[in-house]
């Protein structure tokens, strides 16, 4: 097939394309950022470019003036390349993806919140992998359809379907009118071989786009979890399954709160619900952005985009007011939203790929969860287990394939590592494993091996663990002024403990934790175990007929169960029924991006869960003050603790 | 509920509106008329009005820049009203109808065929009513949603769906992404009192608007034949299935060539796709905006549109490129094409109104044979069934519900009116009926019982068959210089004969025909016999074996059969078996738009239907050369006819 240069100007980059590529798929993969939020169908009239030179084929269109005309504006996604062609982007057209205002960005610089999208390492607990039918998200067709002859005179549209069909169960399918436009001349201008794009919407399959050639080989997708606090996200490849890379960073959101309802009072706020959209948007794209480039891709291969999210989020995400949220009787607008274009909530991969967000089980329980219960099969086993998700939203959900009941709590991000003196997320550097013994030596494990720069999650059980069984911390969570160490110390009329000395650490201080850090962690802890006691109180059933507990949460790589229900975060049972799982909102996601038996799975799951609210359980709030104590004011919860 | 005073500027147009109303749907509902392609999603950006005073809610936008924000500038699509309100409509944001440049204006004029769109009279064959099941293509349902409580927590969406569901099989519900942004304010504003309009795309439900209020009673869709002469529409009430008007006007792409062939040659000049599809939207719009203010109704109130046009009009009215369906082997970019919004079309309805376009079944066979094989029945019938549609391409379909044919010839707009000296439309004062003794005596019936204007088809095949029988016309078509009669004259070196003197015509002059009118109209007829003669030898059976014959097209409000036989347009067969049923295209669009099991059944047909050829049978051309005798060169095929 004839290979035309393109320029674009006043970049000067030039790349080698297809003859009938569409204009705008070419400046995307030629890594060039263009506004465009219709998708490419011509309506939005946001792709405007200037044509320097060269052959090329463009629509007719109204959103383009008389004054432009002439001056060699075109729609870029109506513009079909026809030959060496040069091209212009106007400023105007341009996307600039760091958005972020710069008020917002010194707080986030401030807060230490400021960091460039990640690689991570998760949690690889081998959970239910491959157990879904491989049918993702998007799926690529390289097709070479017969050319029509008088014999066979089906329509250009027919023959591609028809061509799609074979050998494939394809009930309903459609396509968007912007596609039958081009159907015609790119048919012909490729030869009849053409790469179809298949997409899942609203259970029928979408022809996506149609693209000149063969480009089956590049199909991505990116799995999103969508945290209060951190953003995660995966790069995968739609046709081999494999994860290319795992992505952490935090959620710009941030900058307006720290938690759900901060950001929905901000949300009511003039402009304050585009802001926060803008914030998550701005926070996936360029989480995208670094994906595309270290993996040399083009945006034009990443076709499908889910993303797990609580109700909030998710509401955010798609700029809808989540304002009914926070007022009584707390209803959301939508748990299930359906398939949509990515371009439609500004989040920039191929311009006409789909976004699918996980459905959310209530108002307080949402589509990260429905992931979790997907990623750990609760909706397929016959034995009651129980998933613990430790977020800044502590929620639960226990049950079989039978039945299910959640529940949710605000824990907090301390488990996150956030809103404590030396926190931090699960990254390299972190602090993840701590030991020590009674004469107060401390070994310690960070993740990547590297120096120490902070403490994550699951560094913090063990410390609070540690602490507490040497005597260090008492039950009530005060330091004891008792012991003498030079790791003990009063810093501003309360007492911290030196985790790590300036001088051994990646950092500019001594990694500390304090008295307020142990009250902001005892909080959490609190939080989330006197949900799990009031949802098994209010079903009549008690935690010890579990027959499996899987705990999720960004602690870090792995945690300690041991430590986790010493310091009273979870219920003392048999340590073999735990599984420590990491994100399984991340796994679900993906998993859901690859399948959409999972997709299905998710969506009977997340209706199937029945919601119950804590706030209208009068035990709650006395379960939650118990709890305020290691591991709790009852200590005959927890016989398998030795309380000194 | 509260009712609000908005106000237009300039214009001073004042309207009341409910609380929470849409301000894109208010402009729409006080008949003004503003761009908005996009459906009112908040993506085109063109529906830019200013707030001169009062109360709204308006959601952020890129499509606003700082600088008109400042000046109140929003986007009316994304814009709900909260209390009195005055908005100005900048010159810009206003859509004038009639966009018709002046030049082609001329052209009509002067052609004759600049018309507004007039009411026009149908025949009345009484064609299989009440048939198919009433499920229009866009249903309102006023709901009344029970208020969430702590008992019943679903979401806004689950709840509006939940409450459809009610009574109703309805499995697949999808809906856009405005409206889900929309719901949570609109339920909560209009007291959980709202009206929901369905639509059917892809085989799925679609929730197309929900609005503030109960407007169920307000429902209504617009029925057109698309042809490539004539442009026929029905104003429908889908809640009661009544016609409320019909009209008829000339399709303003005759300014670019009387037919397919010519258009589609000027659709591939620069600029020429984009000039024939404004011309056939701005005809559909006319006849819209006249529906609207005569029967006092607005925009908003249409929420559904189907068209039934040859495959090469469809092409257009799409803005699909018709360029391959000239070239061999004559290939369409589809003959199906999903329920699109109308607006995605240029059609001017509701906002997020629905458009369908009746299937065809080949490049040259398109949606309105479609559209009369389903108000024929052929598709139903055990019967051989033949059906007869002349227009400016002739079709024929024969077979039954087992096995259909079809096949087109080019035909020419003659027996529409069009081309002919003194030829008009059925409409008005147009010569219907005519009777003729020995002496020349002439007797007419005009539509409406007017003065006569012009002659229609029917009239022509009476007047020629008149002509023919009292010796006046040759087996030729020659007009006879024996006979002696003040209205037999030559004029500009051929004959002609006078049907009306100008003393007793609504005429600037005597209202003859010419012995060139005779000439046009034998080749009209002979395409359409010969075609009948070709199909049955091709499929190996006799025109004699017909059990029904119905012919359509836009003759008039009667066609009689013997005439039309004595001049041999038909076959020679029992009359019996004949029915004149007018244009069963536009009774097929408006059973398609009244009922979802048309809409199937003419999909069905559309596939069922075999296409043959016509310029690939050696044997066309030779019965094309002899059917242009009257009644034709083989006296033997015409018993009936007695040829003096």
């Amino acid at each position: 097939m004839d290979k035309f240069k393109l320029t674009f100007k006043p970049d000067d980059k030039q790349i080698k394309v297809k003859k009938g590529e569409n204009l705008l798929h070419a400046a995307v993969q030629a890594g060039i950022y263009i506004h465009s939020s219709c998708g490419g169908d011509g309506v939005c009239g946001r792709c405007k470019v200037i044509i320097k030179d060269g052959d090329f084929r463009t629509e007719p269109t109204g959103r383009i003036s008389k004054g432009e005309k002439e001056k060699g504006y075109v729609l870029a996604c109506l513009t079909s390349i026809q030959g060496n062609l040069t091209v212009e982007i106007p400023p105007e057209s341009r996307l600039d993806l760091e958005e972020i205002p710069e008020e917002e960005a010194k707080f986030l610089r401030l807060k230490g919140l400021f960091t460039p999208p990640e690689e991570v390492e998760l949690a690889k607990p081998h959970l239910r992998e491959n157990v879904f039918e491989h049918s993702p998200l998007a799926t690529k067709l390289y097709l070479k359809l017969p050319r029509p002859d008088f014999d066979d005179k089906v329509s250009d549209l027919e023959r591609l379907y028809r061509e799609i069909r074979k050998g494939r169960k394809i009930s309903i399918m459609q396509t968007g009118l912007v596609n039958i436009k081009r159907l015609g001349s790119l048919l012909r201008e490729s030869g009849w071989k053409i790469t179809a794009t298949l997409g899942k919407r609203n259970e029928t399959t979408e022809v996506v786009i149609v693209e000149p050639g063969d480009t089956s080989k590049k199909n991505y997708g990116v799995a999103f979890d969508i945290g209060t606090t951190t953003i995660t996200s995966q790069l995968v490849d739609l046709n081999s399954k494999k994860i290319l890379g795992t992505k952490a960073t935090y959620n710009k959101q941030a900058a307006f709160g720290d938690d759900v309802i901060t950001r929905i009072i901000f949300a009511a706020e003039g402009g304050g619900l585009e802001r926060l959209h803008h914030a998550v948007i701005d926070t996936m794209n360029s989480m995208i952005k670094d994906f595309v480039s270290e993996h040399k891709l083009n945006l034009n291969d990443i076709n499908g985009v889910t993303c797990a999210g609580n109700t909030t989020m998710t509401h955010l995400l798609l700029r809808v007011n989540p304002v009914h949220i926070r007022r009584e009787p707390y209803i959301s607008t939508a748990n299930f939203v359906p398939v949509i274009r990515a371009a439609e909530a500004g989040v920039k991969v191929s311009p006409r790929g789909l976004l699918y967000c996980v459905p959310g089980v209530s108002t307080y329980v949402g589509g990260d969860i429905t992931a979790g219960v997907l990623a750990c099969g609760i909706n397929e086993t016959d034995k009651l287990t129980l998933l613990v998700d430790v977020g800044t939203n502590g929620e639960i959900v226990a049950g079989n394939k039978e039945w299910m009941v959640s529940c949710s709590a605000s824990a907090g991000p301390a488990f996150e590592g956030s809103g404590l003196s030396c926190g931090m997320r699960a990254q390299k550097g972190a602090i993840q494993v701590v030991d020590m013994d009674s004469d107060l030596n401390v070994k310690l494990e960070t993740i990547g091996g590297l120096k120490p720069r902070g403490i994550c999650g699951s560094g913090y059980v063990d410390l609070l663990a540690r602490l507490f069984k040497n005597g260090i911390i008492a039950r009530d969570g005060k330091i004891s002024a008792k012991v003498r160490s030079p790791r003990i110390r009063k810093a501003g009329g309360k007492y911290e403990f030196v985790v790590v000395f300036k001088k051994d650490a990646d950092a500019d201080r001594d990694i500390v934790i304090t008295e307020e850090d142990i009250e902001n962690l005892k909080r959490s802890k609190g939080a989330v175990y006197s949900a799990i006691a009031t949802l098994f109180k209010k079903i009549g059933l008690e935690p010890k007929e579990l027959k499996k507990a899987y705990i999720a949460g960004g602690f870090g790589t792995s945690l300690n169960i041991e430590n986790a229900i010493t310091i009273g975060l979870l219920p003392d049972l048999d340590r073999k029924i735990y599984k420590f799982v990491g994100n399984t909102a991340i796994v679900g996601a993906h998993q859901i991006l690859l399948s959409y038996e999972a997709m299905k799975k998710a969506e009977e799951a997340a209706k199937k869960i029945t919601y119950i609210e804590l706030s209208a359980e009068s035990k709650y709030m006395d379960e939650y003050v118990s709890s305020l104590f290691f591991p709790h004011t009852d200590s005959t919860r927890f016989p398998s603790v030795n309380v000194k």
